[in-house]
């Protein structure tokens, strides 16, 4: 069961992309074959990389691509769509080809996450779904490993839900922050849906509902001695919180004999309070008793702790996780790349702008990863036109397609294809891995970076170039433009 | 047919809602009546104040609340929950009082939103999916106002589902938007299940398909004589994209008597290509076509381009509103103010902090707005307890809640009361508004606003006063916990 089953979001779409639909038709191309890509143009928070997700999500909606009875009425309530064209809409189904990058696959400006090849009408009606999703993922997935990356091991977990923009923020949020290397989240329902472990113990509520702390504390650990995370800021961390906490596990939990418990702290200067209150869990014997804290935490408050020597040992992070609030947009785009001719051969199409960033690269597009046979580690990102093919047996010379006179010798490589097959004529073709599977590919796939493309500050920034044949394209269209 | 009836949200909860139920049950406690206030701490943007939004959504979540086999399945297999408490969550019914603020009140830090009397098990469980609707549509709700008015009269579209953080944002964004005071929305599913207007004409991939980019603006006029709005940047606005538009417009609309039509720009500088666009646009006859932008605008660009004399009827904001990337965060919370006896009196709850900012206001409360009879604008609100009524044929006494020596006498004034009865008894009691009903009582409850209020800068800072009585109840508990 996902979302996706309960909500059919075919018309989630921009309205253009129904009057360029009906345009189509009625010029007599709505059957033409061209080529999308869905790409982005920065990493968000000024990274290094960023991480692809939402592919599960696509399937789901492009499999269950339909309009209704409901649907049609409301598009011929409009009184600007042919009939033709709403009985073209009421016969719909997905009959192209689709390939993407797995989820979990780290990636960056300008290199296509997903290809769709289709006749127009589906191609554009694919736009704005497919975009929402993979950039609000993506965007959430990149956030939670910058996090992640911070608490250097420690656990993270994702507590946004109340925060996030919407339901389907907090549910999707907490699968993709998963993806990006949280170890649960807070959100029943993404547990539920997804297999995102999701845990939680008490709100201030709890504590204030009873006749004193003490009582409160006592209740919770006798429902969950196996698991009892006490919360202890509600009226005094120090003077009140940690003793009454220290004293409901001595009463309950330790004739039980369970060492394991926990409190968490929600306010006030965490590193100051979390080195008294470990030295307080310690001189009372609680050395297993594990400190978790939250309030507005992000990449850099973490790190920060850390480097303050902050006894913490969960990390849970909320609003500036589930929001992404320091750069809350990930910017991907779906531009024409190519249209098939009756022949089979594609025209190359561009997009040129007063805005040189929003120049596209034009053709159907390979995408390849070159990783060092040696280390490991990936190279270079190398895209080549769809009939190219790149040999890993000897060296290839790659250029940077802005300043063309920076060249680099690629020895001693594997070259991997990246965008990989997932619907060819409309039906799915891609194995889709299950949630903890595209998790350790994501963390896998981070491990083969440098750690000076994974950095915060000034990151490396990581080759993406073009083939000589793809670059030689994109400089004809640009020059006949002119 | 609302995106609430397909999906129902009841499992959209903290964790930890759940782990609290069963622990008051096992305590004894489930039943007990108890107060909780949503209430937020600051406006987003340091603005003058927030549009409270989302209130029609939380009817038809708790309308809609149950649990069915398969989550009662799933909680099962958790393992921490007693059969009790299963057995309850599956006759699970609301049945307590709801009262909150009409969707589209201009509200302020502190008083609360929405107020919940209720079972603890069942008040405890509304939390997140109550935050997580009322923070995001007051969110896009608020900064859509500001938006709004910065564009002084002209027209401005929502544009943003491409960059929403999930569907729901895309959705539930431009329903609030529309409230906030956007025309109308690119989102297709918006209007069709809330009937905010969506519109659309071309992307550049329309564009790109055909041959010549006067082909595809014939193609356009042809099929749209009457909503023809070209997208004119994609290869040179001013040497290619305006003269082919005028081309197209002559041809075709010329001979058919239309005068009305439109352009649209998406890159560039707007300001200097606008206003040598107007002129090309006047020059040719063609002084009805109206000149649409967009591209990463905001409230502080839309008034720097007006300011520039820009020649712009409509802006089409995308990111910036949809995710209100400068501040993406609109930071409501759910606070416990009290419990009641068997006899039927309330004990107020407070939660004390070590931020002095997350100190709650206790107690079951009512929230007034004065306004002045003379001029009709809103003079302050006015917190106090629910047993308290205010007369409002004479003068009042008010202070700041912070600043104490600050008194206020308000006087020849109207109270009204904010907080109106949603439910009660778990049945609905409300007659919930239209969208345009909301809209309108938005823009005009605006109006009762002073400009000072209103401005971006430095706005001023509102009185949320509380009563003598209330301030009192507050402190006493404030020093009980000393």
């Amino acid at each position: 069961m996902t979302v996706n089953d309960k909500l059919n979001f075919t018309m989630l779409c921009d309205f253009y992309e129904l009057t360029m639909g009906n345009g189509y038709l009625d010029a007599g191309m709505g059957d033409r074959i061209c080529y999308f890509d869905l790409f982005f143009r920065t990493v968000p928070d000024g990274g290094g990389f960023a991480i692809a997700a939402g592919l599960d999500q696509i399937i789901s909606y492009i499999q269950d691509l339909h309009f209704g009875p409901e649907d049609i009425a409301y598009l011929r309530g409009r009184g600007i769509f042919s009939e033709k064209f709403l009985e073209y809409l009421a016969n719909f189904k997905f009959t192209g080809d689709i390939w993407a990058v797995p989820e979990g696959t780290p990636v960056f400006p300008y290199e296509p996450l997903v290809t769709v090849r289709a006749p127009a009408i589906q191609a554009q009606l694919l736009e704005t779904y497919m975009l929402c999703v993979v950039n609000h993922q993506s965007l959430i997935a990149t956030k939670a490993s910058r996090i992640v990356r911070a608490a250097q091991g420690r656990t993270v977990l994702e507590f946004g839900s109340r925060r996030a923009q919407g339901a389907d923020a907090a549910i999707m949020g907490a699968r993709a922050a998963y993806i990006g290397g949280c170890a649960g989240t807070a959100c029943a329902i993404s547990d539920q849906l997804f297999g995102v472990p999701a845990g939680g113990t008490m709100a201030h509520a709890w504590v204030q509902m009873f006749d004193t702390e003490l009582d409160a504390f006592r209740a919770y650990c006798r429902t969950y001695p196996q698991n009892a995370t006490l919360l202890v800021d509600t009226y005094n961390t120090l003077q009140s919180g940690i003793p009454n906490a220290i004293r409901a596990f001595d009463e309950i939990l330790k004739p039980m004999g369970i060492k394991k418990c926990g409190i968490r702290l929600d306010s006030g200067d965490l590193a100051y309070l979390t080195r008294i209150a470990r030295k307080m869990l310690d001189d009372a014997g609680w050395t297993e008793c594990a400190i978790t804290c939250s309030n507005s935490l992000d990449e850099y408050i973490i790190q920060d702790l850390i480097n303050q020597g902050a006894c913490i040992d969960c990390f849970g992070v909320g609003e500036r996780l589930i929001t992404a609030k320091s750069d809350p947009v990930f910017g991907g785009v779906y531009k024409l790349a190519g249209v098939e001719n009756p022949d089979g051969t594609i025209t190359p199409k561009i997009k040129i702008s007063e805005n040189v960033a929003k120049i596209t690269n034009p053709h159907f597009k390979k995408v390849y990863r070159f990783y060092s046979r040696s280390t490991g580690k990936a190279l270079a990102d190398y895209l080549c036109v769809h009939d190219e093919t790149v040999d890993d047996s000897g060296t290839i010379e790659i250029f940077d397609p802005d300043a063309t006179w920076k060249h680099k010798e690629v020895y001693d490589f594997k070259a991997k294809e990246l965008l990989v097959p997932i619907f060819q004529g409309g039906e799915l073709v891609y194995d889709r891995p299950t949630l903890p599977q595209i998790k350790a590919y994501c963390a896998e796939q981070i491990g083969t970076l440098w750690a000076e493309v994974c950095r915060f500050e000034n990151p490396h920034h990581y080759y993406v170039d073009l083939s000589q044949k793809l670059w030689d394209i994109k400089n004809k269209l640009l020059h006949e433009r002119k």
